[in-house]
């Protein structure tokens, strides 16, 4: 009820506009729907502000990597709940039952190669990927068939049986450094996710995949794997780029065989918590601007660009907003999701929980691209709403942060379902040339977080989470279902 | 006898040169005294040859890493023997007892630190550093001290007993991208060499420093260190930086405590042997110009940049020189150092061996300083004979490998005690910006070098050691004992 009637007070002074401007010889220009000066207060209190660089560094260095599952999610959960309270934000703990996969040894050999000195043995890098299942106790040794693509896989379709399929497929990092961050990186996404499942297809008894980044300093990465249903599930892990490019040298002069040994365990689900954090709308309560990241990470390292700066500089937002008073005509909602990495059941449960009221969903933010220099929005927009955005970029020219990019697709992993709805989603734009470096792995720390690169995303969030409540009228949403990939 | 021969005619056809020169009003230039052309066929072939870097594969993906003591180390010794041995050279084996450190479990976790969440610790990266002794088996849990420099310890010296000091000296990239790699790295090396003893003699029980190099990608950086004789011996281990900044920002906010587990092992020492290949000198084969590498390596990695790169592109000079049938006037001795990153134990050895016919070696090369685009040579020269080197720089010129920079100190750890008893010193000059960023890490792998730059790095070391051995008399002598520290 309160919302209809707001909505009609929003409407009525919408459409009162042009009919003021028409009183006038030479009219002036429309009275600004949201107050330009205010977003520029934001802003400029933003730039001022390191309270989002100091929770990230608690995070960070207190808490650390901090898996679903984990007792540091949980301890994650903790800090992060009451930094938002002592924030002034209406803080609740919303109930997600997460998996809980649990890496454990994981050590690989070269055991065979030619040109092998008699009794040597070479250690290989690697690290075990999320949802894997693992080898037997004592491991598995078998000769490796490597491949660079699907395509080869299925034109070496009976080599594989009874191998261990290496999938060497090599980070483009020329196309990362020019604005193709994301495809170089779901390319070699592909055979992490789907590698296992296709070698097993094959009888392939586990799948090794070349490390999806683009630095060369013996990282391996991590990241989600999945099973197939019609395929065994084999175990599977990723080399280090190095030690993928010292298989594939080896095999092109002969056989080549890898003992392997890869012991994570799947533990029954565990009770955990998305973190929300509410600055009630000043007319409009029920209607929510999601302003968030996620809260979990890879068990490696700090988790400090994936993505504890994108839930920090979140939070950094919802504080800097209750601290300046300025509550929004609707509310906005920081959201510190959890398991976007192995599961995504934070983003299901939030959803389950509104799609019962989906329309009061009005826009959904979700930072998770590290701590880049901030140089727009992305906007998940297959109507043509960009131009709504003016007030927001003119603002964040000062910050060079004025780009507002369309995307066809969804633009983050936890709010796609509120996208998939119809909800009209946001990301900042960063620069993550660099990003797929120290993605899922043991380099991603605090020290690779510019602390000005946070101020500037608080920036870049608060003002557009406080543009998208204040709006009079929210923007077009999206046609339900939009049946596109997601952003990994 | 036949040397001192040769000598004599040297001399004479040297001394003849200005004579003949006083005979015509217009006189033409000398005679160079070693050809040019010969020089420009020993660079134009070793630009088209790939032999060193197949070696370096093979001494790096088949091998790997070779620590003075391994298996590994005894299987390079084999392997770069036989190679040799095909290209024609003489090869002996001289014998070498070297130091057998193992590298055991290492393992270290913040166990207390301010804002802990009850009962979680967090994983440091950290690796023991050679020559280490162990923690007990159960490790040590103690409060760290955290300090920059030995200046700073000594500030808080009652603050050492009984804990773990932590050196956390950052390296200077700036300094390593701007010509001052060497000096970037000593300043770090001596708190890994030094701080142990330092730290040991304040009480403390154990030393970490932060791990000497320059990326930004967690990897320890390994490394000798050595006791004092007046300190007690306690365990020391190079944390990755990014650990060591953990660990400093969270002593700048309360008490820190580790647990610290190191399980090295120093078994007794093991034979082996430095690799020595002749291409006899043509007039005076008992005079000797050594080119040079060290054939041992790190435990960590392959050690393709150091020094597979130094001692294939040595091994690929005289196989060079060998292929092209030119025996220089004296011989060319490939020598593939044993032992040269902990104990130097190859380097004695052949010093022992010459030191009683010392004049009979006229020169000594070592390449050490990585895979980078070689720029030319570095001559430890105390007297002023850089002229001399004018063919070999107009030589390399067409690489643009042509600058002779004097040093007033040793060039090269191997070929030190033969610098120090007057034998003239000479070392690629390579670009060596980032060297430390792989240097002794895990990373140091094949992928690292740039096949056209061992290309390079031969034809530098085939040029100058032919235009040495060649030289109807040879460079001046340093004067004996020049009481210079090392080159790390």
């Amino acid at each position: 009820m309160a919302r209809f009637l707001a909505l009609r007070i929003a409407l009525s002074i919408s459409a009162g506009l042009p009919l003021a401007a028409s009183w006038a010889a030479d009219p002036p220009p429309p009275a600004p729907a949201v107050d330009p000066a205010v977003l520029a207060r934001i802003r400029d209190a933003a730039m001022g502000d390191d309270w989002a660089y100091q929770r990230l560094a608690d995070l960070a260095d207190k808490v650390g990597p901090r898996l679903s599952g984990s007792p540091q999610a949980e301890a994650a959960v903790g800090q992060v709940a009451a930094a938002l309270k002592g924030a002034g934000l209406k803080v609740s703990l919303q109930p997600v039952k997460v998996p809980h996969w649990v890496r454990g040894a994981e050590e690989a050999e070269l055991v065979d190669y030619p040109g092998r000195p008699a009794g040597l043995t070479q250690r290989l890098h690697l690290t075990t990927l999320g949802g894997s299942v693992a080898t037997p106790e004592d491991g598995i040794t078998a000769p490796v068939l490597v491949v660079q693509s699907f395509d080869e896989l299925k034109a070496h379709a009976a080599e594989a049986r009874g191998r261990i399929v290496v999938f060497d497929h090599p980070f483009d990092q020329f196309q990362a450094d020019n604005g193709q961050a994301s495809t170089a990186y779901l390319s070699g996404y592909e055979y992490r996710v789907r590698g296992a499942s296709a070698a097993a297809r094959l009888g392939a008894v586990a799948a090794l995949v070349r490390s999806v980044g683009g630095a060369d300093f013996r990282l391996p990465h991590t990241g989600v794997m999945k099973y197939d249903d019609d395929a065994p599930k084999i175990p599977s892990a990723a080399l280090s780029a190095e030690d993928a490019m010292q298989v594939e040298r080896l095999a092109r002069q002969g056989p080549v065989s890898l003992h392997l040994l890869l012991r994570p365990q799947t533990l029954p689900d565990v009770d955990s918590h998305n973190v929300i954090a509410d600055l009630p709308g000043r007319e409009k309560p029920d209607e929510v601007v999601v302003v968030s990241g996620h809260l979990d990470s890879w068990d490696l390292a700090q988790g400090a660009i994936d993505d504890g700066a994108g839930v920090t500089s979140a939070m950094g937002a919802g504080r800097l907003l209750a601290s300046l008073h300025l509550p929004a005509r609707r509310t906005i909602r920081v959201i510190a999701w959890m398991n976007e990495e192995n599961g995504s059941r934070g983003s299901q449960a939030y959803f389950e929980a509104n799609k019962g009221q989906i329309a009061q969903q009005i826009a959904a933010i979700e930072s998770d691209s590290g701590a880049g220099q901030p140089l727009g929005v992305m906007v998940h927009d297959t109507l043509d709403s960009v131009a709504a955005l003016k007030p927001v970029a003119d603002t964040l020219a000062a910050l060079g942060a004025n780009a507002i990019e369309r995307r066809d697709h969804s633009v983050g992993a936890d709010i796609e379902p509120l996208e998939h709805a119809g909800v009209p989603g946001f990301e900042p734009l960063l620069d993550v040339r660099r990003y797929f470096h120290y993605h899922h792995t043991a380099a991603d720390t605090l020290d690779k977080v510019e602390p000005d690169n946070i101020r500037r995303q608080v920036a870049v969030l608060a003002v557009l989470a406080y543009y998208l409540a204040e709006m009079p009228e929210p923007l077009p949403r999206l046609p339900a279902e939009v049946d596109k990939p997601a952003k990994p």
